[in-house]
């Protein structure tokens, strides 16, 4: 499995196992309203019905969103700020406004990421690195969407009451944090029953281009970049699709998740009993129409910190791939004809009690 | 020296040494025509003499410039994109599109970076951990920035000709590529009497902000950041500081290097005999007035990858503490009244015979 390219941790063509896999020694979910009345609600840890989280803009309660969930995170884990030892974290603003400003009081050392909606999944696959490599003990792996700032940002002003189409997706208010620690540091209680969340792995995706330029169907841009970390994953693990409990990945919606089950087919990967996209939970499909689903950094940040880990630490889910996806798009580039290509960060999530 | 916080790699409060540091096998650098008429011409790889670089955009310039960075790192080593693990790339336009459709071709598995006008350093220090972490063998670190493209960006279209004031800086037209490697690949030729360059370690830097709104007196912005960096490297290695040939920041320019060697001398630290400011070398303050000097995130990557690595290989400089700075804002950010925050992330780079 090993190929010329890689040494005792890289696996195949795009993956890593973890010989000394990080815990996740805590998390964080802070939800919007909306999010607050979906199917979801009781998961999150906050719900905050002012859309302006107390902040005098957009972007202001984007950062304030990111500052509770890292707060947050990091007081569940009984720290302090000076005890984690690096942040990695990225938005989807331009220049990643909302993070720089949520963050700054922190006063962690950080790496700025931009993995457009994949971002958790990139922020956390550095983390492990970070801890698994020998480099840290604590990192705090953080990202965010707000509804509001990503319309003005990406679309229009909410006051056009602009017409969506059926194959759009509804971006997420939502921040969610990780906190990713060296197992040694890990005590098990030998009292309690409550299972240990690892991180064993990742795959880490390509920019990948099926030339779609319609980014108001931002599902059919990314599952072809969810398509290719999952089905890498699978072999260079050598594992097949029912290895894991779930598959998850991040905004595909309703549209881009049937395409991302057509590309495995082909490749030969049946997927369709044990994929879930949090894009897809976020919203109630009845009460909350969001045409194709939910959205955004904050989609599957919140879906996992909130639902997937409750079902992990109940035990119902031991084994999980969570591939969030991001559409590579600006207003820039759309506007100058551009297509939207997509990427893909796995990250190998399990229970080892 | 070690905090609590810490193990074996990481020392002191923001810093990493390596315990098996990596090796810089190639670099690359293509410069814009305003750069190959200053000071540093002859150490780019590459002058191109056309703003668009071939392309149709100011955007589509600037991957095109960063596509021809990697390639020619590449083949400088004599590798193929395949042979690549990862690439840590990033750039300064909203949501990365100079990086998204400047590599795409490439293939590589990519953790897309922002750090504003640190990325260098950024892109750098992540491509060190993956090595140094035994996750890859090859990685690749690339960053860009392009004068239109940049002015676009951040401040005016060019044809209003709008005037600057002195403590603006001129974004610099350029690309770097690095490509890092594991030293247990690099055999040295014993007839050879050429040095390796070699990656220490790194110093990583906190958002600092000291409430400066002025987004054309960048320098003031980011002179704090890098003053906590250059400050963290010393005492966390517990180095004086002239241990190193140079300290070379990214982009102060004549405003921001003073504000530096202040700041440092404040908490101690004598900077001023070492230091050096790629803003302040890269453009003519005589012939090519520019006011306050270079920025961007080609500045560094450029003078990093053409000069300073010229000077380290002809043995003039063994030591040296790279600190590429970034400024941390958007246009949303500065119209909505903000301050300017900054970053700084510091590659320690050594000939190591």
């Amino acid at each position: 499995m090993k190929n010329e390219n890689s040494n005792n941790k890289s696996v195949g063509k795009q993956s890593i196992l973890f010989q000394n896999p990080p815990c996740i020694i805590s998390f964080s979910s802070v939800a919007g309203k909306k999010e607050g009345e979906g199917p979801l609600a009781g998961y999150f840890d906050i719900i905050e019905e002012d859309p302006m989280f107390g902040g005098k803009s957009w972007e202001d309660a984007e950062s304030r969103m990111q500052k509770r969930a890292a707060d947050l995170a990091i007081e569940k884990a009984s720290l302090k700020s000076a005890d984690i030892r690096y942040l990695v974290a990225g938005d989807l603003l331009g220049q990643l406004i909302a993070t720089s400003f949520g963050i700054m009081d922190l006063q962690i050392p950080m790496f700025g990421v931009y993995g457009a909606c994949s971002t958790m999944g990139e922020s956390m696959s550095l983390a492990s690195i970070l801890i698994d490599g020998g480099y840290a003990n604590k990192v705090i792996a953080l990202t965010s969407s707000h509804y509001a700032g990503a319309e003005k940002q990406f679309r229009f002003p909410l006051d056009y009451g602009n017409q969506r189409p059926l194959a759009a997706t509804w971006t997420v208010t939502g921040s969610g944090a990780v906190i990713i620690a060296n197992p040694d540091e890990v005590k098990k209680n030998p009292e309690d029953d409550k299972p240990i969340i690892h991180i064993t792995g990742i795959t880490t995706g390509k920019v990948t281009d099926y030339g779609i330029k319609d980014s108001m169907n931002m599902g059919a841009c990314m599952a072809p970049a969810a398509a290719d970390v999952i089905y890498h994953n699978l072999s260079d693990l050598n594992r097949s699709a029912d290895y894991y409990d779930k598959i998850i990945t991040g905004d595909l919606g309703y549209v881009g998740s049937d395409i991302l089950k057509d590309i495995m087919k082909e490749k030969g990967y049946d997927i369709s009993k044990n994929h879930m996209d949090c894009g897809k939970e976020i919203f109630s499909k009845e009460s909350q129409d969001t045409h194709s689903g939910g959205s955004g950094c904050g989609c599957s940040a919140i879906t996992l910190t909130g639902f997937v880990f409750h079902k992990m630490l109940s035990k119902e889910w031991k084994k999980v791939l969570f591939v969030p996806t991001g559409a590579l798009l600006s207003t820039v580039s759309y506007n100058e004809g551009n297509s939207v290509p997509g990427i893909a960060h796995g990250v190998i999530i399990e229970i080892m009690e």
